[in-house]
């Protein structure tokens, strides 16, 4: 096989690639080569030096992103190597653990793929022509590598739409028709990964929730927008007296309630079907208030309307609580870490609130500093009173 | 006993302390009162309306710090009300240990006063006139809440100066002559109140130690700027083949020594005594490089040498390291967060590194957000490779 087509850059975007950066815009390419999306592509310096292999889409907003700088093709044999390392990090963050992100996009140095492991499963999720032109090497990799019994393509991310691609769901192979029990920290989980949000469970705030669990002692605990649960159990293994969730999603509440069963909790868990907002109005006075709302801000544009949103829920989670303990987050990455303390200052209006502990991504979601986009995930532990 | 002098406050400064500000300069209060160091005041609106207790020094940068928004004398009581607060926190987040940080001044709404707990004994820091006054009932609190068998006073911060304070280490009361012995997260440390940096050990690294000790499993550990070599023995009793701790206090790292054989790690620690920088123009080829250097920066205008001295020293160390991680951080509140990731990733020169978490002081040092400068401690751990 031959070298793929060159593409010269200029000198500003070279610097940056030297730096680590790994996407190319249109003006950072002195030609636009005429290729199809997803296909690859060798940068080179305005001189003619090789800088870093990658893919290239014309109709993407993004037109080029690199997935190494040696030069080697994007194939099974890259791909294991990069697979191998990625799992040979989490061994070491969550040794025994069998649930865990095994590959972080850009994080891990591979743009436009996602691998998230639950136990025997894997679910990827492909968001780039050019990952998606080597679905099947990457499926190859996986099984030399990790040896699951099913692999999920959950390739439903609207993002896919701005790279030409189609959204479907599929199992790939292996067999899987409904939630799987996975072990995390101890306590089982029921994830779905075909219908579930995202890949199933959200696996990035796990340092989080340990954190929670290690508060949780006795407390009266209201989880809100509590998903299937995760929060609340681990505040309930962590010893706490009661937890009411409250979730709008009726699927979503029944399977965290049927968690809270696996788990022995059912006793000590209260699941509360309706809106946060609505529920809020009138709060039980808790002693721990977990807020982990879905993103309220998706794009740059609508950054204000989005922060009165985490404003006003903020705004109101803090009227649950009279003395104790608050968790926030935002998982909205046009929302910085600064932004959410000043709008929770703001919202707790002259209330003293102590802050014990400064929250991110769990480690196994890297950041790539070359992308701060690759921070997403921030969240704060407040005490008051 | 009547009430202390009232202080009118413009109307400003009293908008800063609704909203939980501790401090007022000279310019916030509408008239200076005469009265000496260390007495007790209460703050009045510019209408009248009190807003908070606190007391004042007429030699003090920060002529008045707040104790309290209600209005309660800084007596037996009250401070021993807020010990009882404050352990209750601690026994929470360190439940079962016996070192931990049980007041850290403003982030605890005690300004001028640190506690640190080893086991049988409390370090105390008093670092204002206002607290030095109330020394005794400060012992007395301590005893009813706490009950210690030895309280040593380490009220040999420079900062006294500044305050007409004197500077001394004394045992306040019970025994101590040399270091004790301390149980922290299953490992036993030497721990010298008397003669040790601060109050003889950095708890405020602590969550930060335990992440390193989950990365460490079979790795070739440097650990820079050792002290008395608590990080390095974190990576041990995470696994690390070996640790090679470099420290320029010949006495810290004898205790670092004694450390490690208490803990049955002799055969795999190495102490090499020496100024890190350079022993790092020849390191060996580690796999885990721990640089935890002191505060470069010690005031605003020292923060560009500071910031190359940070740069220098992250650029060597990261020369020490092909391949593995990489823990650094800086304890200068001077530097930001954001200021120490830049400054490293030039460091790095173009080689690519991922983040995997971000660190901070640990939860026993709460952050008081109407007070920056409460935010000290920040790190990042990096992987390479």
């Amino acid at each position: 096989m031959g070298k793929p087509p060159e593409i010269r850059v200029r000198a500003e975007a070279a610097r940056r690639v030297a730096s680590g950066r790994l996407w190319l815009t249109r003006r950072d390419l002195l030609k636009v080569p005429e290729i199809g999306p997803g296909e690859e592509v060798r940068l080179l310096s305005p001189e003619g030096f090789f800088l870093a292999r990658g893919y290239f889409n014309p109709q993407s907003r993004i037109p080029v992103r690199i997935y190494s700088r040696e030069d080697h093709p994007l194939d099974r044999h890259f791909l294991s190597g990069a697979l191998r390392r990625a799992l040979a990090l989490r061994q070491r963050l969550y040794a025994g653990e069998e649930a865990f992100r095994l590959v972080h996009a850009e994080g891990d140095g591979l743009p436009g793929l996602t691998v998230d492991v639950y136990g025997r499963a894997a679910v990827v999720q492909i968001s780039t022509a050019g990952m998606e032109r080597v679905r099947e090497e990457v499926l190859w990799a996986l099984k030399e590598v990790l040896a699951p019994e099913a692999v999920i393509l959950r390739n439903d991310l609207p993002v896919r739409k701005e790279e030409g691609l189609s959204l479907y769901t599929e199992v790939a192979y292996g067999r899987l028709s409904g939630p799987l029990e996975v072990r995390l920290d101890g306590l089982r989980f029921l994830v779905d990964p075909l219908r579930g949000q995202k890949t199933g469970f959200f696996l990035d705030q796990r340092e989080n929730r340990r954190f929670i669990a290690r508060l949780s002692r006795d407390l009266v605990v209201l989880d809100l927008f509590a998903y299937t649960g995760a929060f609340g159990l681990y505040a309930l293994s962590g010893g706490a007296r009661r937890v009411f969730a409250v979730e709008r999603s009726a699927e979503a509440l029944a399977l965290a309630e049927e968690n809270a069963r696996l788990n022995g909790y059912s006793q000590r868990f209260f699941p509360i079907q309706g809106r946060v907002e609505e529920f809020l109005r009138e709060a039980p006075d808790a002693q721990l208030v977990i807020l982990d709302p879905p993103a309220f801000i998706k794009s740059e544009r609508a950054r204000e309307a989005g922060r009165r949103k985490y404003a006003e829920v903020n705004r109101l989670a803090l009227s649950a609580l009279r003395e104790g303990f608050f968790f926030t987050s935002s998982c909205s990455r046009f929302l910085s870490a600064e932004d959410l303390l000043s709008l929770v200052r703001r919202a707790a209006r002259g209330r003293p609130l102590r802050l014990l502990f400064r929250h991110f991504q769990a480690p196994d979601h890297p950041e790539n500093p070359a992308h701060p986009e690759t921070l997403y995930l921030k969240g704060f532990t407040f005490v008051s009173g």
